[in-house]
């Protein structure tokens, strides 16, 4: 943390996977650069085109400049366009960067770029692998004294990230959820004959995504009957059971899964009937794990059994996005500048509650990004029924306040309007 | 027609597949049947659980009573709720009626169910399966000479009822496919490494689906680069050569496809890589459409390629409908009541364009049932592409009202609240 005033441009990138709400910790990172308070110390605000890939390569566009109307204010109608653009708009990259203090030659080419256009700020917005690129960057400016404020911005569907309560972009993601999954619990309740659903939900190895589709039950709703996460040991055997007797109550079952879902040797469940399957063009059939139980269910229940893969959609669905979520991700951007300009860096914007205030209420605090970039939040134990075979109300507690409120979209004839960088 | 007032019950069922506006065209026909119009005409209002099948077999409410404050009046706030709710609240069947002229004993069933409770009126929302048993009941009660009034609503996201422009349950499947797809184009287009994304959409016979994800083509937003419909033979190599096409121009392409296309010898693109490989226990794999041409892309292009069904999620997608759909769903339920009640038998209600407008506006015809009941309104040839790889801007035109306006949903803690009968 330094006091002194840095004066100078700011870059800013988006990294790693899509979000529904990327472009609002975008649009707060824009509003908070262009506003009074830094005018006059952030002299120009860059976005990187596809991160830090494209930026070395000198592909940035100057964001003053396209969110600047002509009369000189911040252009907040396209600011709201931006907000409600799923996936990142500035495009992304998956690099991962070297170890500086072994292989410097990249951060060297960085470190040219940055000086050639004077740029003092540097915010990247990302999850675990871009806030390993925090770290470094932040590591390798300190030792080679190019003064130089750089700070992460949290997202991720996936809600890993360690050091913060939630990360943006997992509120929004778990709402789409759990409302699909109810809809497709409606949907299978119409027929008498007995049938089991299997949805397949994405976390490879953190399970939050997966206990949000049993957010209806808190809510008056509908909620799947079983839910397995990647933090236990899946049992065939177990799984058969649970479905026996939830059958003997009733002919239709809901059961959400993460794709993530591994056997206790290790081995994932998607992957156990791939061995030795082969298509028409000698590739290896990647079936995923809610195919795999599908069959598995077939030949041990003969029913009616079908699988469902929410897939993409279930991260980029910006048409049905939290409120809170799209709020929290434009505060967290814009926190970022404000704690940059006081002086901060080497540090990533953690969301905490306030757990001062009666309701659910968040403040944003810098945290080292340092003890973030390789850690990895998964769903606690206290989270999962002690059947491993769903979660408690409590982890449904915890998730409720994140998905609250819709936002008024622009639309039109029907869709919405998405904001696209030419 | 007849003209004389006939008093009595009424019965309404709903049958076939869930759609997100099924209980919308359910409110409907209550709200008509419980009006002031109708009371001292229609006596009482049953709702048949599952179809025809629970109702032979004595299942069936008093919506009348359910639907009926305390204070006598229409019950609006739970209508309100069950307009909302997506899959067919009183439960569906897919039974098939026999012939009545070969075998009469199940309609003699039927009808001594419909003496026992004075039934009069006969309600039944359902596609092209559901007119079938429409249309047999209406010939069967003519000939036997029971008075009763036999009416189709028509229902199906599928938009393949002839008769009739559009059938509710499309324009909402419809919107939210337009929606979803150009939201999967935005999070396809945030890396620069060439990849192809192949989403499959509903639609064995008729590609109205598959032909709605273009729709932001028209609207100013962006929609998949190739579109393929059922209604033409499917080549591999012409789609080997789009795909190259649009690979020289940009690195992100995103294909559109209905599970129904077919190679020109008649076998589906989604079983033609399923002969001969198993699983592990033996069973062949159902691969899908679009999982199948993945393999075929990436032993062709070697690149990234990935593939997504939509599935179930866009057929009860009610938290994202189109307020148009809910709308006309609803007051085509109204009017068959109203037909009902003025004398109308052996019908479906169409909703045909008013020709004479000078915006979007519909009416609300009743067409002859036995006309429809086995016929199948496909894609016309001059809504497809001369090259067969997407659909023209009248196509777009014809569907684009359909998928206007969004219902003003009521919520629990961040999900739509559903309406379920006990």
């Amino acid at each position: 943390m330094s006091c002194q005033k840095l004066v100078g441009a700011a870059v800013v990138g988006q990294s790693g996977g899509p979000t529904a709400v990327i472009n609002a910790t975008l649009a707060g990172v824009i509003r908070a650069a262009l506003s009074d308070e830094a005018k006059g110390t952030i002299t120009e605000l860059y976005g990187m085109r596809n991160g830090i890939e494209g930026f070395i390569d000198g592909r940035f566009v100057s964001l003053s400049s396209i969110f600047t109307t002509p009369n000189g204010t911040t252009d907040e109608e396209k600011l709201a366009l931006l907000t409600q653009t799923p996936a990142s708009a500035l495009g992304s990259c998956r690099k991962k960067l070297p170890d500086p203090e072994k292989d410097p030659e990249f951060f060297e080419r960085l470190i040219s770029r940055f000086k050639e256009n004077n740029i003092r700020y540097f915010f990247y917005i990302g999850g675990n692998d871009s806030m390993d690129t925090v770290a470094k960057l932040s590591r390798f400016v300190t030792d080679h004294e190019y003064d130089m404020r750089v700070i992460g911005l949290p997202k991720t569907i996936d809600n890993d990230l360690p050091g913060t309560d939630h990360a943006p972009g997992y509120g929004s993601a778990a709402k789409l959820i759990a409302a699909e999954v109810q809809e497709i619990v409606r949907d299978c309740a119409v027929y008498t004959v007995p049938a089991v659903t299997i949805v397949e939900i994405m976390g490879r190895d953190a399970g939050w995504l997966t206990a949000a589709s049993a957010l209806p039950r808190i809510l008056g709703g509908y909620a799947p009957d079983l839910v397995y996460l990647p933090e236990c040991d899946f049992s065939m055997d177990a799984f058969f059971g649970d479905l026996r007797s939830i059958l003997k109550m009733k002919p239709n079952i809901v059961v959400a899964v993460s794709e993530g879902v591994r056997f206790a040797d290790g081995t994932y469940v998607g992957e156990s009937t791939q061995s030795g399957v082969k298509d028409a063009f000698g590739h290896k059939y990647l079936a995923g794990t809610a195919k795999m139980l599908t069959e598995a269910v077939k030949a041990e229940f003969g029913c009616k059994v079908r699988s469902i893969e929410l897939n993409l959609p279930q991260r980029c669905g910006a048409h049905f996005a939290s409120q809170t979520d799209l709020t929290e991700a434009a505060d967290a951007g814009s926190a970022g500048v404000k704690a940059a300009v006081s002086g901060e860096t080497g540090s990533m914007i953690a969301i905490l509650r306030d757990e001062t205030a009666a309701d659910y209420a968040v403040i944003y605090k810098p945290a080292n990004v340092q003890n973030i970039a390789n850690g990895e939040q998964k769903v606690p134990d206290k989270f999962i029924t002690e059947e491993k075979n769903n979660v408690t109300d409590e982890c449904l507690r915890y998730i409720a306040p994140l998905i609250k409120g819709e936002p008024k979209l622009i639309m039109n004839g029907g869709i919405p309007v998405h904001f696209v960088f030419d």
